[in-house]
């Protein structure tokens, strides 16, 4: 049975220091540390803190009005994490914003294995979600929703992408980004040797792919790699490896990187027979 | 030959009055008034206007350093157009914004047809993408997006989904709420049996779909619903017409609406051969 929620009635509260300004601090990182919004992604830290895989949820803190709604998914977290409670004049105060939903969490990601231990530790059959050069977090997010509902095994960015774990794109994510292994680290070009090394079909998506994403052949092992906003992926990335495209209208404007990856994972997925 | 910009020095300058605090009317309404952001949507303005089918732009607000780069976009608007350029400062204090990029867009959508007249004006072979109770820009936007890279012939919404020529909106359509003929009247019951009277075949999208949307035969005219962000279509709404559903891992969350949507119209697009 865990403890009754802590109230706090002080924004300068020590114990509560961790949610103090939680949009500004979004910008400048947090060391290891993360910010969980919302129900759903609460019940994700819940479950990605059970896993025991690096992720741990350090302290929740919640509306008043929210506990009661909550029951269940409080009592998916050990005992020990402290839940504090607040009004919502102090919990505006605490967090600087008030788009919170009345349901944050503070949480831990411990030093994961890196992208050699990740390729190296996936299944004789499995799916790569490889992404470079994402900059907005939306899509980012998007991109992880996604590769959680089609089954993806890994998602592997370069070092240019941004970060998984800012907070929006956890919010956008569901909390995919909780559960799903990545790694966010050197270059595309590094990561496609990696892959077509790792006995990878490994599948650009452009607009001006050489063949259609119905027409993917099957493969134990398939990785679909996806490429900035706007710009899509750089020309000498796609003349080393095979492209593949989205059937589309022709037009000014191609769909939304994550969109587009959405599309393609549904097929690669069905093509594979993984949903 | 266009004539030269105008230079805006005074915030309170009334030949830009349209632009003064974007950010706050968007909330209010603007009276058949809209703006549009970025040099995407820009280009798709000078589209809309050329065609002459109720949307026209009035006057065009840009940053000065954006002028040289803009010449080839804004030779597309009549010279009659006045073209605003101020600089950092001005612009902002107009906008009361800084996240505009710098090209700002004041236009005017006359009356349209409503949605009796749109579903009569329909080819014999045509795509319909209908929505009900859709809250969020960000998805109607992407709604839109999707529908213009599928070839949907009109966008059809209840009275109870949100404005696609908020701002914001138009934005994340990249124009494209400025080139597909929409309606957004009326309950999602009528319109469904309007669509029904009007022989389409309809299609609600929904997580317990009895069919995959792999499955859904070809007919000359498509319809396909998607409901609600969160709770998707209602149980009234599901039992009283054929459903189907996209494949993927089961999970406490499902697709986000406008990527369910687009993952359905790829693949009915692709089975009707409209793309």
């Amino acid at each position: 049975m865990a403890p009754p929620p802590v109230r706090i009635e002080d924004p300068a509260d020590p114990r509560i220091t961790g949610f103090v300004s939680i949009k500004e601090r979004d910008l400048t990182g947090r060391q290891g540390r993360f910010i969980a919004e919302g129900t759903v992604v609460l019940r994700m830290l819940a479950a990605a803190h059970r896993a025991g895989r690096g992720i741990a949820a350090e302290a929740i803190l919640l509306l008043e009005n929210r506990i009661a709604g909550l029951a269940d998914v409080l009592a998916k977290f050990p005992a020990d994490i402290p839940v504090f409670v607040a009004d919502e004049r102090v919990f505006d105060a605490i967090a600087g914003f008030n788009m919170h939903r009345g349901v944050l969490a503070l949480g831990r990601r411990d030093q994961m294995p890196g992208r050699d231990a990740l390729i190296a530790a996936l299944p004789a059959s499995s799916l790569v979600l490889a992404a470079c050069g994402i900059s907005n977090h939306d899509n980012m997010g998007s991109l992880f929703r996604n590769a959680a509902a089609f089954g993806v095994d890994a998602v592997l960015m370069d070092a240019s992408s941004c970060d998984p774990m800012y907070r929006k794109a956890i919010r956008v994510s569901v909390g995919s980004v909780l559960t799903l292994p990545f790694a966010r680290e050197g270059t595309a070009a590094e990561l496609i040797e990696q892959l077509q090394a790792a006995g990878f079909a490994l599948w650009g998506l452009s607009p001006r792919g050489e063949m259609d994403i119905t027409a993917i052949p099957p493969a134990p092992r398939t990785a679909l790699l996806v490429g900035t906003e706007g710009e899509g992926l750089p020309e000498t990335i796609l003349s080393a490896i095979r492209t593949a495209r989205i059937r589309q209208r022709p037009g000014l404007d191609s769909l939304n990187v994550a969109m587009a990856a959405g599309i393609a994972l549904h097929q690669v997925a069905m093509i594979n027979k993984r949903i």
